[in-house]
């Protein structure tokens, strides 16, 4: 077997993933997955459209300072207008403004878009192509060019399809990308008609750009790399326009796994599951339970025939080993499997429990009503951990709430504070009897709460919020409805989640913060014993 | 172009799709979801595997009574035991007993599986495929039989695979259905190796059976119909263990609107999308907006660059006409979207807006600002609206705010009650200044804020909030990040989503809130001219 070609990744998902409905992720959620992505061995990342919108600019802008080791950041935009010199177009000078060292530019190949969206003639278009492209490297970028709707366009009329790739090359692209911009296209005809260009085009790497819109997209991307393709667009999670791009989640371990193609991430595979994670962390986008590969439901057994040959030969029902794209085997069968899971996940922590304890009883017993009221631990190792210690150790808080208030207002009130709390809690024999001010309830509470831990608890001042998630549980409910709020907290050192749940927003946040600080004075406990 | 052939389409969502973790249907939801995959055109309805469960047998004892109008029950079994007369075993007398006129039986097809799960012998197992179809053609059942793992298998040991398929021919199967049980097969193997069986086997139907752990369902599903395979079993909506079958609401436009395969179900086609949605809601499983053809998603527009040129011409970023399939076109409002989408929609609520306006231009502007500060209108209709109402129409709200304040609070209070609000707003002259309580803080200010309106507008009674739905946007900022609010509203005939964002979660409750009653007016007095 002759070695396949290394197939470099491409990733939209900071550009044509935030088109899909729901998705819009800040200018620092953007740095974050950048960085990501990179440290991932992703080989491009597409950051935006400058100029499209201020939040694209503002990236670009402080992307000027991320330090990627392997990635290259590339800007997205369209040729030149028509009939105008490229020098003189305003969105082409943004692109070189946003300093990056790729631009990716997207220009027509359907002749029915040259004639009716852009209502301008064939000669003009491959000419908007051309110009576009020869700027770009004339001013020291890497271009690689986006034929939209190839696959369409060339249906259409195959000789103007194939103009406006020579154009693109004539200009200098690096890369002349494939785009099935509508996800309309069937695997056989990506095929053939990747194959026609790979063989037109020997001098020149071709890409791939697919959507998922006929549920293909990641076949048709690894049927153009079967073709011949050597770059993959894709977006991690399958985020982006209508049903989304082709999933990269899905596309790089079939490339690797699979069919055996070298990829720059290939050794971070074992990482793919927290990769996918982390981008709907900051999507705030529910994980996909059943995603190929990195789903929850990825490996998971039911049937008691296929748990049961599990059991027996592991590879029976699945198809790769769940570790090397960072998943795992389940085994949902009865309620058994809630209290062995338990005492793993309290293993797991180190801590020392007796399965059949009468504490542990108690435990178990509390913790289905906590579950049953909205309360949920996956992400909530601290709180979880509490529980455990209150429970199974009988240790006793180090602190205890008496009341809290918080008021917050809108109307005749100073600038930038609308809300005020007081705290009340007790320290040994101590009362302790505080208030604070801040932008919102939570806020507010944060501050009145730390006033009154920190005279006996000083290290409360390290203890910073890193996130802090809200989900409604049963938004039927209106206003009435449960609330889950997660924080994530750090001291520096440490990093924990807590978790809190009620049919009061504000109780929830209160439970959550609660158990961030008493983790950390556990913390502080065990580092002293 | 020769005429292709029909294909005839196999249902296991009552099945298979069982087999998904968080499915499962009451006995007569499953009987609901017969009569409409019925209706629908499927060709075999797989209701269950008689003796595998209490619930199975209870199906079929009452569909017993289904009059089907062209479906065909199946019940599912696996082969006879090993060393088992198959007169005797127990498990094929409850597949008669099930009383359909198919029965579907699956087999060992790889080497592998015959030695460590079932521990018997290649030729034992031959026997048994034999055995247990030619019993049941005996009893007068059309027989199907399911080759598991075939592609699997016939990679470890060609020769034995088919040998097994000949088995089945030979008790008198009425079809070979290849199945990729692990759904780890890629889409060239799968061709090349359902060519190998249609040719090897031509006097006998050959099927499709395929999962989608490598987010190939619906490819390798057509592939096999591409190499000649003329049946393919799936599920709606892809539920089945694991990551899920091969998704027939996928397949089926594809093979009908695609590909131009005649089917029994491509005159219900545009009641597609009905059907994906019925099947949820039997199971109890949210819609998935990114489902192929059938999601919200499918063909929604949101970017500025798109919704133009959908504008222009419509096919330009659709692949099929939305109807066909039972959906339609939406334009999302956002950040990226330009002055035309944002006319389609206004377009859309039957405004008559003039594109050039300078209350266009403030109205563009402020949306802009809105959005960069955390607002979103794809789920905001309502809010949309009011703001195009004050900017573009220059209509005073029917009520200003004043002040509201929020009192929350734990411990010395009664029960159930932890929040109080207080509400001073003006209508016309009057100032209403109210008060109210709640378990929460926006259960507080709802009661209170009705009970100011409700003097003047007796009609936000009937206001009742359907969803509640909260998401942190920054969440790295910690208690100061930015919330938004969404809020789904009804009056019992309309339906409405609005939007609120602040840095103080209450305060983006209070702007959801009060756009839902701002709107529930808009529509009163709209309702009255």
């Amino acid at each position: 077997m002759s070695q396949k070609p290394s197939i470099l990744i491409y990733d939209t998902t900071l550009r044509d993933g935030t088109q899909g409905e729901g998705v819009s992720f800040s200018v620092s959620a953007k740095l974050r997955l950048a960085e990501k992505f990179d440290h991932f061995g992703i080989d491009y990342i597409e950051g935006g459209w400058p100029g499209s919108n201020p939040r694209d600019m503002a990236f670009f802008e402080k992307a000027k300072k991320l330090e990627l080791k392997h990635a290259k950041l590339a800007a997205f935009g369209s040729t030149r207008r028509a009939n105008t010199a490229v020098e003189e177009d305003a969105q082409i000078k943004l692109l070189l403004e946003a300093d990056t060292p790729v631009v990716t530019i997207f220009g027509k190949t359907w002749l029915l878009h040259v004639t009716e969206v852009l209502r301008t003639t064939a000669e003009e278009n491959l000419a908007m192509i051309e110009d576009t492209v020869r700027h770009l490297v004339k001013n020291g970028r890497e271009v690689i060019y986006d034929a939209e709707h190839f696959f369409d366009g060339y249906k259409d009329n195959p000789e103007f399809a194939l103009e406006t790739l020579e154009a693109a090359q004539r200009g200098g692209a690096s890369c002349l990308t494939l785009c099935d911009t509508n996800g309309g296209s069937q695997v056989d005809e990506v095929r053939e008609l990747t194959e026609i260009v790979v063989k037109k085009f020997p001098d020149i790497r071709v890409g791939m750009h697919c959507h998922n819109d006929c549920g293909l997209g990641v076949a048709v991307s690894l049927v153009g790399v079967q073709a011949g393709a050597t770059m993959v667009q894709g977006t991690m999670n399958g985020l982006g326009e209508r049903i989304g791009n082709g999933d990269l989640t899905s596309i790089m371990p079939n490339l690797s796994l699979k069919l055996g193609y070298p990829l720059n991430s290939s050794e971070q595979m074992p990482h793919l599951r927290d990769l996918a994670l982390f981008v709907n962390e900051m999507a705030n986008i529910r994980n996909n339970i059943k995603a190929p590969f990195v789903g929850a439901s990825a490996f998971v057994h039911k049937g008691g025939v296929h748990a049961d040959a599990v059991k027996k030969v592991k590879h029976s029902y699945e198809h790769i080993e769940p570790e090397s794209v960072g998943n795992r085997t389940r085994v949902l069968v009865s309620d058994m499997s809630g209290r062995s899971s338990i005492l793993m996940k309290a293993n797991d922590m180190g801590m020392d429990v007796d399965s059949k304890s009468e504490e542990m009883k108690d435990f178990l017993q509390e913790l289905k009503q906590l579950e049953f009221r909205g309360y949920e631990y996956e992400a909530a190792d601290a709180s979880f951990r509490l529980l455990l210690h209150r429970f199974v150790d009988k240790k006793p808080d180090p602190f205890e709430v008496i009341t809290y208030k918080v008021m917050d207002q809108y109307g005749d009130w100073k600038d930038d504070v609308t809300a005020e709390a007081t705290v009340k809690i007790k320290i040994g024999d101590t009362i302790q009897h505080t208030a604070g001010e801040g932008t919102g309830p939570v806020g507010a509470l944060d501050v009145a709460f730390r006033s009154a831990l920190e005279p006996h608890f000083p290290s409360i001042e390290k203890v910073r919020l890193t996130d802090f998630k809200v989900r409604i549980i049963d938004g039927a409910k209106g206003a009435q409805a449960i609330t889950r709020v997660q924080i994530e907290s750090t001291d520096g050192q440490n990093t924990w989640g807590t978790v809190g749940a009620s049919d009061d927003i504000i109780e929830a946040s209160w439970e959550a913060l609660k158990d961030s600080f008493a983790y950390k004075l556990m913390l502080d406990a065990e580092a002293k014993a």
